[in-house]
């Protein structure tokens, strides 16, 4: 099933993909909800993000690939940071430049899992039964930034300005992450195709140990990570992340 | 004034401070609210943290005298990163103790500004009237596991378990900070005693310069950074963050 929001009438909005159609539901999709019958044309879509995450959680060095070229130590345990939930973005919204002063701005493109149950302190088997599904995720980043102060890395603020985590464009929940590719094209040309087969910490690991760190609420989204390919992209560029069998996120780095 | 939160039958409540008592209000406490009548005793109180931040921004290094002790250079920016939403906790909760393979865990005493009105690239003239009041804070920090990964300070997790942002009792809107002092008792005695006016960046400073990088919203907070008398601390210590004209926030490390 592919769930995905959208706004109708300023109001946000629940939907299931059916074909080239949405059917609109309500209530909750961690929860109890059901169809209102509506039924609406993908393409006419007022696309919103996929779900409203308390939680960006976001991995650093967790591709092999991209640790062997740049001679990155294999992590012991998952390394993570946090995004503001307020970066999030859906699909066809711009990514606002921040100001010049601010440096280069890459795009890197990542599968993220969302989180339908809540996760506390849960073993590596259960933690199938507390991930919702599956969603395309663009976690831009402010690179020089990034290191400007020697002694703070600032990960965080430079994962963060408004904007910067396009997430969608739906909520996959059948989907398998081990057989899957991350496919990222700047400005119509492919950058990144990677196999999620190479994570260093595959999804059920982290949700299990990110678990016993902090509780993991439906709606929360983490972030898996990206490998190679990431480049910086120039304002005016379009920015696709695409994972087969989810689909295709849209954005414009404006 | 002195805003809090509290449960009453298992739901949360909005309060004013009146001497010993609370007179309970409806509403939101950024935006309409007006009084039920109800009136509590302060003492019989079951308290939630003042607030509910969808964002948690803390500093590192806003402390001259920290800064000093450590050989820290001054910085040329705020430095943060986010905590969870999720390690907020209230007045008189316990912080539980993570596993003991986390390694050292220490209190850190702080200024918290809480936002009322939405910032987004404010100017430091401006950015008074996006204060909604001040509260205190403790950023308690797992010290180890911070710079267990020597490629990865681990910022978000080291600060983010559960139970790891005591916040309150209350929200005072008549606050100075310039004048006013932080004092930190852990186990009875007192272990940080140092003037918020010696910050590199103060309130309003801070809240302008965040806002040109993330849009601040109503309830978020800011943990203004800590200073000098950091020191871990065993499971069963009661640790108390006083700044007076606010009030005490007091929990024990379990």
């Amino acid at each position: 099933m592919k769930w995905l929001r959208f706004k109708q009438d300023g109001e946000p909005c629940l939907g299931l993909v059916e074909g080239s159609h949405v059917l609109r539901y309500r209530g909750d999709p961690f929860g109890a909800n059901e169809p209102t019958g509506e039924r609406l044309a993908l393409a006419d879509l007022d696309w919103l993000p996929p779900c409203v995450p308390g939680k960006v959680v976001a991995l650093w060095n967790n591709f092999r690939a991209l640790a062997d070229k740049n001679g990155w130590t294999p992590p012991t345990e998952p390394l993570w940071f946090l995004k503001s939930p307020g970066s999030v973005t859906g699909p066809h919204q711009a990514i606002p430049a921040p100001p010049a002063a601010v440096g280069r701005i890459s795009y890197e493109g990542e599968l993220a899992i969302v989180i339908g149950r809540r996760a506390r302190a849960v073993k590596p088997e259960e933690a199938a039964s507390h991930i919702f599904g599956y969603t395309c995720a663009n976690d831009v980043t402010a690179i020089e930034l990034l290191q400007r102060d020697p002694a703070f890395p600032q990960w965080s603020r430079a994962k963060s300005f408004d904007g910067f985590c396009p997430l969608g464009p739906v909520i996959e929940t059948e989907f398998d992450p081990a057989s899957a590719h991350v496919i990222t094209r700047v400005g119509g040309r492919e950058r990144q195709n990677y196999p999620l087969a190479d994570m260093f910490f595959p999804p059920q690991e982290l949700v299990s140990r990110l678990s016993h760190d902090i509780t993991l609420e439906p709606g929360d989204v983490i972030l898996c990570g990206t490998s190679l390919g990431v480049l910086p992209m120039k304002p005016g560029t379009p920015v696709e992340v695409e994972i087969p069998g989810i689909g295709t996120l849209a954005n414009l780095f404006a």
